[in-house]
């Protein structure tokens, strides 16, 4: 416990802010019809599917990314009218501010890349490191993966205290049972932790975590059109939060061609995640770093 | 050689039916650029991106499953005038009537079920079976299934010679390096068998075939209102073409109780497929059969 002035009035677990991440869909959707599952005895449960029309049609999204519509200026922009802009709005209403604001948020998502169960920070609040250097200890196959998010953007930016549960590989629109119940274990474990901080119980938190850093982005090789002009290479596929080293194949032209890795060793995530490849994202660089929570 | 007198004239070589299948479309964007690439001496080969809106827009489909358009009596309907529709009708135009007639047909699929390399045949017709038999004889790897299109409203069922290529495991919306390579490998050997056909040169084609016949389709459990009730069981995931036994698990339900297979022993493909949640397809049962080409 490392903050004793701490107290979670209001947590909110979300689903579906993706509509074609069916984890985290149908967990919410599991949670909602069943609520005592994520009730604790000393703070609120708010259980969200946030973007419904979206996950009825087996989408990302119906007209725009929904996590990337609450900034404040958007939140507050009386043109942005789309279905997600008014989605964010209603969200931000019922999560985000006002008496009800949720003091902590995990959004719950999944990826194509082989990610594992990672834990998504956004800003380096010590309550949020020691949670994530927790379920580090009690999960082992947890990750922690920290891409700022300085326009506060994302839902989960919402609130200060929270996080992103990030899983994969799974495709889009599909279920996988086994990832499907460690995210779920996931969960619980959170709800948990935030029971033992507000009465005051002692659980185990590792003195250090590590932490992987976003510090680059990189895309795939376009032609002069802004086609595609190269994959992933096959020796790169999968290999998420494994070191990436100078000379490594990086990509693979359609015609067989590797293109290497130039620059210094990093480790990357989100390769080859399909949302991404509209964004201009073939996979994100990340600095490991080890983080001390002792004093 | 099992038929002296056939000869191919014109092969057509089609991908991204689904739009989402990036392997297929982007192995005939490659085609298109590079026409060299799919020619053989004796015969014209037509490459066609067979649904360009929906590649366009990242969906397997703009309106309706283009790959189940093509049944004549759809091919025939003045009021079925979705984009889809419209396309099935323009492809027919150009590959399934008149002089330009295609005699073969591949065409080039992925799946997120771990199938494979798979040949999907819709028909027994002798060549089929004994092109099948020769590529899984020189690509150790492949698989045969055989799914009959009694309406024949696939595309590659306005020729009656011809194959789908059905790679996996794959997520929509992605390239594979290594899956992109092994289906273009697969192309290159069924364009060369072709030109053996033509040419009359004896290719090594084994005595028999391994088979896998589409005999039940399994829909997953749902809840009175037509919901999702469960998942494919962890212990069945990615176990494409492995025997299911009587008690074997085959789903598990949201709250962790498994539901275990009663029947015969059958294999089944298509586990977990993306595209066929929405067809009340939670997977493909087959029986396994060993097809003789003798005699």
């Amino acid at each position: 416990m490392q903050n004793p002035e701490l107290q979670i009035r209001r947590a909110a677990v979300v689903g579906g802010t993706h509509g074609n991440e069916l984890i985290g869909a149908y967990l919410v959707k599991k949670f909602a019809a069943a609520p005592q599952l994520v009730q604790r005895s000393s703070f609120e449960t708010t259980v969200l599917l946030a973007n419904p029309l979206a996950f009825a049609a087996g989408q990302r999204y119906v007209e725009r990314d929904l996590n990337r519509c609450f900034s404040l200026d958007n939140l507050q922009d009386a043109e942005a009218v789309s279905y997600e802009d008014s989605q964010a709005k209603a969200i931000y209403q019922q999560l985000g501010s006002g008496a009800q604001k949720a003091d902590f948020i995990v959004d719950l998502h999944s990826t194509t890349s082989n990610m594992g169960l990672t834990i998504i920070l956004t800003n380096r609040h010590p309550f949020n490191l020691h949670l994530a250097a927790y379920l580090s200890a009690i999960h082992p196959a947890v990750q922690i993966y920290s891409w700022m998010d300085s326009q506060k953007a994302f839902l989960r930016s919402m609130s200060e205290l929270g996080c992103a549960v990030e899983v994969g590989p799974i495709a889009q629109g599909v279920l996988d049972a086994a990832l499907f119940e460690q995210t779920q274990a996931l969960v619980y474990s959170i709800l948990d932790y935030l029971e033992a901080q507000n009465c005051r119980q002692t659980l185990p938190v590792p003195d250090s975590l590590t932490l992987y850093e976003c510090t680059a982005i990189l895309d795939y090789p376009k032609t002069e059109q802004g086609e595609l002009a190269a994959m992933i290479h096959p020796a790169l596929q999968s290999r998420d939060y494994q070191p990436l080293q100078a000379g490594d194949p990086l990509f693979l032209t359609f015609d067989g061609i590797t293109i290497p890795y130039a620059g210094e060793t990093l480790y990357p995530v989100f390769i080859n995640e399909a949302a991404y490849y509209e964004k201009g994202i073939a996979l994100c660089l990340t600095r490991r770093q080890q983080v001390s929570l002792l004093g």
